[in-house]
């Protein structure tokens, strides 16, 4: 066995490995015992009703592992662990609950895993108002529906759940989706003649085919990965797909981040029975009735201007209660408990014949 | 604020908790520096063709921490854990990538998370012998397939596809499926008349409930959850559902593991390019060719039950190439390398018309 003079030696490191390990082993079980210890105090102050998941302080948790991370292990995977950690102390006293828009292997699965973690009990459902049924006859915690996509917009059966329902949004959580062209080997830029992709992924870079390859013909596949399997060895034709299909097959990245809407991502929403306290880094969801469309979307917008508070989406929808009626669903930075925040809240009450707020919860992380 | 006298505070307890997390963080990157190491170590030895990932080191490091496990957290969940862990450490140097029997959300999606963790670059086909055929190709790394079911029995494909291929299993998971009596509070044990559940649990527990439920009318649904809920209102009406349902609608079991295979589930190999030198406690697949049946079977047996070896498993296929030729798949717990293995390979080899190892590899871990 020849090694470099500088190297380690493989049984040393793999010594130290198990000497992490021990330690980590010891690490989550005293962690674990304190959620017990969390869960105890909980169940003594607010008995049947104890509440043991806190959206907030997750949030802070995890906001402070990024903080804090030097790596080697990204942001991503480590907040990743952090929450499979949490999500294994947390079921220790009773597992969550959650209801998800199925059916499962979908993105709103995904989005209730990376929110939940892995020992969470989440559920399929056919349909949003059935998510949000389930949350409200209080058969699980939480529900998980997906509110906005950059291709498709804003999932309007989503708002409209809100207008007959009482739940409280609890959280968000964004999931990025980027599109590339692949190309195989052999294949030269400037021959491709076919691009093959799933029917939602061509749609989604439209403008930008149309652009850069008005005359090649557009092909759906089933799935982004067999597009990217399918041109590994065939000339004249390119694929679009993502980072795994990208790297699973080696194929060169001829363009990235092909999609037409530079931000192209699936935002869900947690819904819940509870409020949640602020927990630094928050986002507030309200939603407004007005009676007269262009007069009402001024009267919306002067009081966050006039008091700096930075709104991130504004949607209209058409009342369900009558004509010329209309409910406006504002999302902006900041939570109803701060000072800065309630001065707005007051304003835009009194102009608008309705006003709820769906929640404040905390920014998605990561 | 009323708290019991021995109740810890919990802005204390929250401290203790952030303390830990900080510990955590740094072990967590720590140990992913040792992967590090590892992997320079090996691509000085063997360059481009270095494997990063040892199935039987994982094995052992699994076993390690459910041996030294004292809880609270069960030995599944630590588990788990630690195998995220090593995951994202894995992928740090190159993800592992895995193709695996689709669609997404199958129960092989499931057996591929549990074995290779998150951070593995995971890919659905349609066939087994697509998988097959990536796995052969240097496409992925590893393929994961069913290989048995105690209802379905043997998966003939995968033993089929074995006859064909030089591929290597390194490794199996098995995923254990329990079925339950689930009543609502309403109903009378002696009131049942309809039972529901989805087709492939009613099939499962066939003869348990001809012997219990005669005269109740099975009524297939969609999903074992769906039929949860519906018999949580339902008077008169029982379902067939696992844990998770049961717990999730909170209904009474009136039954437990009704399934008529006591041991309802289902076991997945792990196909690779390499073989896997021993973890101390393994299981070794063969493909035997044979002449003439039940002769056959007898000098297959025979070796096995001299030398005190366990035999696990024996299935017989129908050879392809030619009338009156068998194949048998031989399972048993041992490693080839051991030296109380090798002469019973020799023995079974000498009587055999063909004897192919389609491998050793580390027993299911949980």
């Amino acid at each position: 066995m020849t090694q470099g003079k500088s190297l380690p030696d493989l049984a040393d490191v793999r010594k130290e490995i198990d000497q992490i390990d021990q330690q980590l082993h010891q690490l989550i079980n005293q962690r674990a015992k304190c959620a017990q210890q969390v869960a105890q105090v909980k169940v003594a102050e607010d008995g049947k009703d104890a509440v043991f998941y806190r959206p907030e302080r997750e949030a802070q948790v995890l906001r402070a592992v990024m903080e804090r991370n030097q790596g080697p292990l990204s942001n991503e995977e480590i907040a990743r662990l952090f929450r499979e950690i949490m999500s294994a102390c947390l079921a220790l006293e009773r597992p969550i609950k959650v209801a998800y828009l199925g059916p499962e292997g979908t993105f709103t699965q995904q989005a209730t895993l990376k929110h939940f973690g892995h020992s969470a009990i989440s559920v399929p459902f056919a349909a949003i108002d059935e998510v949000f049924r389930e949350v409200e006859a209080g058969a699980v915690d939480y529900g998980v529906v997906p509110i906005e996509n950059s291709t498709e917009g804003v999932i309007s059966h989503t708002l409209d759940s809100f207008m007959d329902s009482g739940l409280q949004i609890s959280g968000e959580v964004v999931l990025r989706i980027h599109q590339h062209l692949l190309l195989g080997e052999n294949t030269r830029p400037d021959k491709i003649s076919t691009i093959y992709s799933h029917t939602s992924s061509l749609a989604q870079c439209r403008k930008w085919l149309d652009a850069h390859y008005p005359g090649a013909e557009r092909v759906a596949m089933p799935s982004n990965a067999e597009a990217a399997r399918k041109v590994k060895s065939e000339w004249h034709s390119a694929a679009i797909a993502g980072d795994m299909a990208a790297d699973l097959y080696g194929l060169k990245r001829l363009a990235e981040n092909i999609e037409d809407t530079p931000d192209n991502s699936t935002r869900f929403l947690i819904i819940g029975r509870e409020t949640v306290p602020a927990s630094g880094d928050d986002k507030t969801s309200l939603m407004i009735s007005m009676r007269n469309l262009p007069g009402a979307l001024h009267q919306i917008l002067e009081p966050f201007n006039k008091h700096k508070i930075d709104l991130t989406r504004i949607e209209s929808r058409p009342s369900r209660s009558g004509a010329w009626n209309y409910v406006f669903f504002v999302d902006f930075n900041g939570h109803i408990d701060e000072a800065r925040v309630q001065p707005v809240l007051k304003e835009v009450g009194e102009n608008a014949a309705d006003m709820k707020v769906l929640g404040s919860y905390p920014q998605g992380v990561l």
